[in-house]
C-alpha cells in the first residue's frame, strides 16, 4: 500500500475507514452545544430546554444527486442546509449534526475532505455555531449521506403543521421555484447527446446561471427565520421541500383548512425567474408553484403578525385543499392533482 | 400498477416511499420520551437532564451483513441492539432512535415491515420504552440502514474511555467471542461450494447452533448494565464492538494505562465456547480475545466496586498497551499486533 505518495492519491479503500475519519474530522465544524465531541462511543450535546428537536434525512447517489453536477463540497453543503431547514421549520434553533457516510472504496480522501468542507461552510453561512458532533463511515457501492440534525426550542412550543386557523395569512421566507429552475437547466443543458449528466458542460452553465444553479446545488434556506416566525406567533410552519402547492397542501390537511394562494403575490418572482432564465419563461409560474428543494419556510400567521423576512403568499380559509385565486391550480400546473398531491401515492 | 393484489406483492418501487412509510411506521415502537413523533418536519424528544447523548451508526449490505444469513427482522434487531449499546456504554439510558433506510426498489414491503418488527422487538427486549421517533426512506441500489440513537444521563457524568486509573479492575458484562464464533460458523457452513453465502444451509445450522448464531445475528447487549456501571462508579467504559483486545486497547490508550487481561478469568468461557462448537475449539481463546460484535460492556472500576452483572477480566496498571498475564497477546491470537490494533490503520 502506497497511500499518501505523490503518484497515487489515497482513497477510502487504500487508507481505511479509521484513517479517513482522522482526515475528515478536523475539517468538520465544532458545535457550540457539544459537551463531548467525537472519539467516545457517543457524543453529548446540550439540550438546555429539556427537549431536543430531531430530524433525519438521507441523500442517495442517483435519486437525490448526480456527481456530474454536484461536487462533494456541494453535496456536503446541501445535506447540511436541507437538514438545518427541518429544525428551523419547527421554530427551533439548530445546535448540532451527526453524519453517517457510505462511499465507494475508490473514493479519494480528498473528495471526503471536500464533503466535510461543504458541511463546515454551510453551517458557518447558515447557522453559525452549529457543528458535527459524531459520525460513521462505511464502504458501500452507493454513495449515501445520512444526516441527523438537532435543535433547541428555547422554551417555546414547537410550531407544527397542524395549528393553522381560517383567517391566518400564509407567508414565505426564502425562494420559490429557483432550485427547480436550476434542476431544469441541468437536465436541459448539462447533459450529453444521450441525455446523461455531463460534468464537462457544467463550468459554462454555472457561469451563465450561477444563482439558479446555486439554488439547486448549494441552497441557502433562511434558517434564522424559523425562530423569527415562532417568536412572531406562527400557528403552522414547514419547509418547502416538495413545492409550494404540495407543501401548502400539507399545512391545509394537517390544520383542517383550505389554503388559497394569491397569484398576485407570486407574480413578481415568476417574472423575475422568467427574465433570469428566458428558456424557462413559459413554465415560470409552474416552477414557482410546483418546484421543490428551495427549503424556504412556509408559515401561517394571525393577521397583522407576519414578521420581517416573510412575505404573504395566500390565506387560510374554511374548507380543504389548495386553490390559486379560488380556482384549481391544475389549470396552470400541468399534472397537478389536488387530491393526490399530499396523500403520498406518487412516492 | 397492481400493488397490493394477491399475485404481485407490493414493493418499495411499486408502492412508493410515502406509502411504504405508512406501512412501516405503525409497526415501529413508540418512545416513552417522544413529545412529538413522526409526521412533522422533526420530532421532539424529552431530554430531562438538559443534555442528550447521541450516536450514529451505518449498516451497509455486503460489508456489514449478508441477506442470505440475516433476515430483515434480524437486520432491524441488530441495528437497534448495536446502537442501544453505544448509549449504554456512556452510562446513559437510551430514550429513542431515528432510522434512515435506503433499499432497492424491488424490496417487498413485507421485508421492510419485518425490519420494523426487528426494531420493535429488540427495543422491547433490550430497552423497553425506547422507540423510533422519526425516519427517512429512499430507493437505493444498496440496502443501507443508518440509525441515530439518543440517551439520557439522568444527572450523572458520562462515562468516557479516558477515566481509567492504574489499580482499577477491568470487568465485563455480556458475552465474548460468541458473535464471532457465530460468524465463523456462517462462513464455514452456510456457504455453497464456491464459498458464497447460501440461505439454503441456514435452517439446519441455526437449529444446531442457535445460541451462537443468535449472538451474531440478533445480539443481546446488556443495555441496563450501562446505568448500573455508572452508578457503581465506573471510571471508563465502552462496548466491545471490535474484540476484547482491541477495545481494551482503546481504554488503555485513552486512559494512559496498561491493561493486563487475566487468562484465568477467560478460561471458563473459552472452554464453554469450545464445548459448544467443537469445530472452533482450537481457536476458542482467539475468538474470546479477538472476536467482535458481542457489544458487551467493558468497564473499569475502582477495586471493590465491580457491580453485579460484571465479571473481572483484568487490571489497569501503569504503562501502555494490552497484555495477557503480563505477556504479548500475539502468542495466542494469530495476527494480533499490539501496536497497530488501535491506531486504526487496519480500517
Amino acid at each position: 500500500m502506497q497511500a499518501g505518495t505523490d503518484d497515487e492519491a489515497p482513497t477510502l479503500g487504500s487508507a481505511g475507514e479509521r484513517a479517513a475519519l482522522r482526515r475528515i474530522f478536523p475539517r468538520l465544524p465544532d458545535a457550540d452545544a457539544a459537551l463531548l465531541g467525537p472519539g467516545d462511543d457517543a457524543a453529548v450535546v446540550a439540550a438546555p430546554d429539556g427537549r431536543v428537536v430531531i430530524s433525519t434525512d438521507l441523500l442517495v447517489h442517483g435519486p437525490d444527486f448526480r456527481l456530474a453536477w454536484s461536487s462533494f463540497f456541494d453535496l456536503g453543503w446541501k445535506a447540511a442546509a436541507t437538514n438545518l431547514a427541518d429544525i428551523a421549520a419547527m421554530g427551533a434553533v439548530p445546535t448540532a449534526l451527526v453524519v453517517a457516510l457510505a462511499a465507494p472504496k475508490p473514493t479519494p480522501l480528498a473528495d471526503l475532505e471536500a464533503l466535510a468542507d461543504g458541511f463546515r461552510e454551510a453551517c458557518a453561512a447558515l447557522a453559525p455555531g452549529v457543528g458535527v458532533v459524531g459520525g460513521d463511515l462505511s464502504a458501500s457501492p452507493t454513495l449515501t449521506v445520512a444526516v441527523t440534525v438537532f435543535g433547541d426550542l428555547e422554551g417555546r412550543e414547537a410550531v407544527l403543521r397542524s395549528g393553522g386557523r381560517p383567517g391566518d395569512v400564509l407567508a414565505l421566507a426564502g425562494g420559490l421555484g429557483r432550485a427547480a429552475a436550476g434542476l431544469a437547466l441541468l437536465f436541459g443543458r448539462a447533459v450529453d447527446d444521450q441525455g446523461n449528466p455531463d460534468a464537462g458542460r457544467m463550468p459554462g452553465l454555472r457561469q451563465e446561471h450561477a444563482a439558479l444553479l446555486d439554488a439547486q446545488l448549494t441552497p441557502r434556506p433562511p434558517i434564522p427565520a424559523g425562530r423569527v416566525a415562532a417568536l412572531a406567533g406562527a400557528t403552522a410552519m414547514l419547509d418547502v421541500s416538495d413545492g409550494l402547492l404540495l407543501d401548502a397542501g400539507r399545512i391545509a390537511e394537517a390544520s383542517g383548512v383550505r389554503i388559497d394562494l394569491a397569484a398576485d403575490a407570486l407574480a413578481a418572482e415568476t417574472a423575475a425567474l422568467a427574465r433570469e432564465a428566458p428558456a424557462l419563461a413559459d413554465r415560470a409560474l409552474a416552477l414557482v408553484l410546483g418546484g421543490g428543494e428551495d427549503h424556504g419556510l412556509l408559515a401561517a400567521f394571525p393577521p397583522g403578525a407576519v414578521p420581517e423576512g416573510f412575505r404573504p403568499v395566500g390565506r387560510l380559509l374554511d374548507g380543504t385543499g389548495v386553490t390559486l385565486d379560488g380556482r384549481d391550480p391544475g389549470a396552470v400546473v400541468p399534472g397537478w392533482d389536488s387530491f393526490a398531491a399530499w396523500d403520498g401515492a406518487a412516492g
